[in-house]
């Protein structure tokens, strides 16, 4: 049962519309400002104002449609007042699309060493030199507004797990407080979207849904997923969460992106991803490909004239050979880093716009069939 | 007084034509089997089968006409024979237009570990493994042979300088010899260039020019220049030699890419020049511009929203401020390199075509002045 929360539309630029629906799954499209996004849609992640190796004029011809970027990095260097004052985000990295901005939360929580976390604030030291910075839920939205992002996240807190039933609850509600703030500071057209949180306990999880829905976000998001569980913990979650998120919002699964997950994700209702993996991957040589993870590193690639993937259309498919690529990747060659990462991108790219197709024309489980049959088949050799 | 020996053309599809003539300075077309070069040129230099962080596909647009490759290290990894097996570096590196290789002499005598140098070989260790690996002048013809390249150079030894006079002729009478071996080793259609030694002695210079222009080569190259000598100790050898440099040859200035010392080497009469110079300076931030070098590292780029070059055309500048390239360095991100390369080599290929077209309409002189008086300006702030 979907919450049916009513929820007139708080941005008249900002609009989800479902298109069509295949089970849970389903594909729609958002309207930004800065243009159409179609989903269910991959987001390569752009920390430092790039998404690694890539120009945006690239990223562009890949068919990304929406870029992350995130708000701990920026404002730490090379500083989100210096971007604001040279034209914002989108300007300062020459990407006129969307962009999409965490809240600097997970990264508070992860990397950087924290030093306080309290109601009010949290205060943390930053990991590039070690100086004391605070982060609320208003300095997060003062600072994803100064980068003018399209759709801004809530500052949450990502509870380590496993936490006892209690602890997560003190979280929870911590958690709705500051989305509650984060609403309240928001000053311009951007879309802001709530998170989720939970860890695997479905029952704290949709009791957590319904708080941060009844607040009221341009979408909302699952976080705390893929943080270390397994995917036997993770699916039933994703099933019974995600289904009962507001049907007329956009729905993200944070920091997800093993081509396994995207299809488990899609078929209960997500529509929007982002994750490193295709990027992290590419820098250590794991391709993604149809028949599954291929290390380039292998010596049985030495002499091997084929693409990375037979099927595939990419520029680093349709230009380049398994041994030149192991051969760039043994001389620690930044083309070799590029052209992987070109290819991972649009591997996750293409497989969210085939699903896409699928849940258009009602066949998405016979999709995610034969792409699992084929990924479990091995490479060709 | 240019040496006026008749050379029949060896090769019936690489042919060398004049187009023009201003002073010294020469503009001309030279026809290969794999495409048309217009000269004066710079060619990039592409190590590892790759020109530093470009594709191929990116040199093309910003008008490449001929590629470098290093027999040295390609010899050492991947290895020449797994190239040719695989259809050829054009084929392996995907660049169907002209290759130049040079002939590994440099490298071993400067990168290697040199173990013995006799007139038959040259024994030394890999830099990667400490492999011992012999070269001779007919092994070093055998591995251009595999590599395909369109445009071959002759084993020849640069002299550690500075040398005593006895120790330079005894080195280019060598050099001499293994030239001769060169061209009885070439059993393909791929043209061959002598290269001239001699330090900074003119004399030895044009004894040597004599020697291997009696051999009789498809082109000449000098060799053995900017490798430590003062600007004031190269230009006059440059002036001296290359206007006696055969006429219906293109002449090839090796290793060299500052700026000053191509517009130098133009007014002499130099073709052809290669250097890492440009894609090396991108990695540390070292950028050409029209009024100078500019380091992106300096804090007083940091808000800075202008382009590198205010009368650049290239992408970098084109969609690209100081102050975001400035972040990315600092940030050690890959698309700061990758945009930094894309610039420098624009510039250098930028710069020869401007210098071509003022050779055609006899301005060279002009052309020259105006690009030295900007150079010297200084940056406009």
């Amino acid at each position: 049962m979907t919450l049916e929360i009513s929820q007139a539309p708080s941005l008249s630029s900002f609009r989800f519309e479902q298109s069509a629906r295949d089970g849970n799954a389903r594909a729609g499209v958002l309207t930004t400002p800065h243009g159409i996004i179609h989903t269910p849609i991959f987001m390569p992640v752009g920390t430092q104002c790039t998404a690694n190796a890539m120009t945006t004029g690239e990223l562009k011809s890949l068919g990304t449609e929406i870029l992350l970027g995130n708000t701990y990095h920026l404002h730490l260097r090379p500083g989100d007042e210096l971007i604001r004052e040279l034209g914002g985000l989108h300007r300062f990295m020459n990407w006129q699309e969307p962009i999409l901005t965490d809240s600097g939360g997970f990264q508070v929580f992860s990397l950087a060493k924290l030093l306080r976390r309290e109601e009010r604030v949290v205060v943390f030291r930053s990991h590039h030199d070690g100086a004391r910075v605070e982060l609320t839920p208003e300095i997060s939205i003062g600072i994803q507004q100064n980068l003018g992002s399209t759709i801004m996240m809530c500052f949450d807190e990502c509870p380590a797990l496993p936490a006892t039933r209690s602890s997560l609850e003190e979280s929870l509600a911590l958690t709705t407080r500051w989305a509650r703030r984060c609403k309240e500071a928001r000053t311009t057209e951007q879309a802001l979207f709530g998170i989720v949180q939970g860890g695997t306990e479905v029952d704290l999880r949709l009791n957590h849904l319904e708080s941060i829905t009844e607040i009221g976000f341009d979408g909302y998001a699952l976080g705390g997923l893929s943080v270390g569980e397994s995917k036997e913990e993770m699916y039933p979650v994703l099933h019974a969460v995600t289904p009962r998120m507001p049907e007329d919002r956009p729905r993200y699964l944070m920091g997800v992106g093993d081509p396994l997950d995207l299809l488990e994700a899609m078929e209960a209702g997500i529509d929007m991803f982002d994750c490193v993996m295709p990027t992290r991957n590419a820098r250590n040589g794991s391709i993604f490909t149809t028949r599954g993870k291929l290390s380039i590193k292998q010596a049985r690639f030495r002499e091997d004239p084929r693409p990375l993937d037979e099927t595939c259309s990419c520029e680093t498919c349709t230009h380049y050979s398994r041994a030149y690529l192991r051969h760039l990747f043994q001389s620690g060659e930044i083309l070799g880093h590029r052209l992987h990462t070109l290819h991972n991108l649009h591997f996750l790219l293409e497989m969210t716009r085939q699903a896409r197709s699928a849940i258009l024309s009602g066949t998405y489980l016979a999709f995610k069939q034969g792409f699992l049959e084929r990924y479990h088949s091995g490479l060709d050799d």
